[in-house]
């Protein structure tokens, strides 16, 4: 466990809109209001999404695992936004439920706006974190500036 | 996209009890209180509840899909609290578990909670937003009085 | 319905690394950081974790429901913290997918973290707030010492 301290700043509540691409949207939000830290939550529904539901085997680096969908589901998300190579990288997870059918994981990618997303971005500052490649992984793990050591 | 930009002011911690309605519950809060616009999450178990889990076709207005239940299931939410006419309206997405079966939607109307619902409330502070009903697309989109345009 | 209005103060973004076990590592934050009151959210994976998933029947104390997994599932999470007998106690739902299987439920217990979980820790300033047994109906509520009477 690695952590950092630090306030809220900044809340952001935003409507993304039918037809709107959702990540796409926070992507343009965190780079118009320079947001460097984020964490998020939102609800709403999608057309369509693609989600990676875990790994095929329990290794790293893992072999992706997607489901999807192409009809209206409702949705519910938690998410956060960490600078990545200087530029703001969206991790989402996400339930989708539509009739009986539920599917949850790591929304990625294109997906369609059905109706309305409320998104509400809670700005973290006060603390210094940045995403870094870890290629023999297989991820991007954020780290902190300044970490107290648990251990 | 349009988004509104403000701070987080109170705090609400709140116990829903055996046998209280959810919905009503966040209402009579929310009046109290006067919350005018706020974003909250919460946990615990419901008895009962309805959800609209999709709609039937993609076209608006949406024509609703009704899921539900009436044994006990665990829930996560996540949902927002903006005035409609002056009165304020709770929108709620939420998960819902029993044994193996989830169910994912927007909670509405009547429900009955189980043991314990603990919501935690984000006042927004800062913003000026409303519902405002749009007859035509079947639902009331939130508005932001001072709206950058990203367009 | 009860409830205390507080503010949000220290915000802790926390990353729970490959092996570690979710709960352990919250709770083990909590007491270095003496955290007594706070509501928080997480994304992520577990290699296997348990859930409890419904009590049998409609009825108190409940006899439980419980349900798990010892494949890697995405995760998200609501969760609170608050002081049980003066330690700090960790109420956890979450939603967990892999491919198109979903649990969700009261997640308690042993887990195993799979590549990275990340959390976002709201501390809750200004409320008193703890946990009391009640051994009758088999849970432990929280309670506020300055709670308005809305009845």
């Amino acid at each position: 466990m690695e952590y950092a301290k630090g306030r809220i700043g900044r809340v952001f509540t935003v409507r993304i809109d039918h037809g709107d691409d959702l990540i796409l949207e926070l992507i343009k939000l965190a780079e118009l209001e320079r947001i460097e830290s984020a964490v998020f939550t939102l609800i709403g529904a999608l057309k369509e999404a693609k989600l990676v539901t875990g790994p095929k085997e329990s290794v790293t680096p893992p072999e992706l695992v997607w489901s999807g969908f192409d009809d209206v589901h409702e949705i519910l998300g938690i998410g956060d936004i960490f600078l990545k190579d200087g530029k703001p990288e969206i991790h989402l997870h996400a339930g989708a439920g539509r009739g009986e059918n539920v599917k949850l994981g790591c929304l990625r990618g294109e997906s369609e706006v059905f109706m309305v997303v409320e998104a509400f971005i809670f700005e973290l500052e006060g603390i210094s974190a940045r995403r870094t490649a870890d290629r023999e992984h297989g991820f991007a793990p954020v780290g902190f500036e300044q970490v107290p050591d648990l251990e």
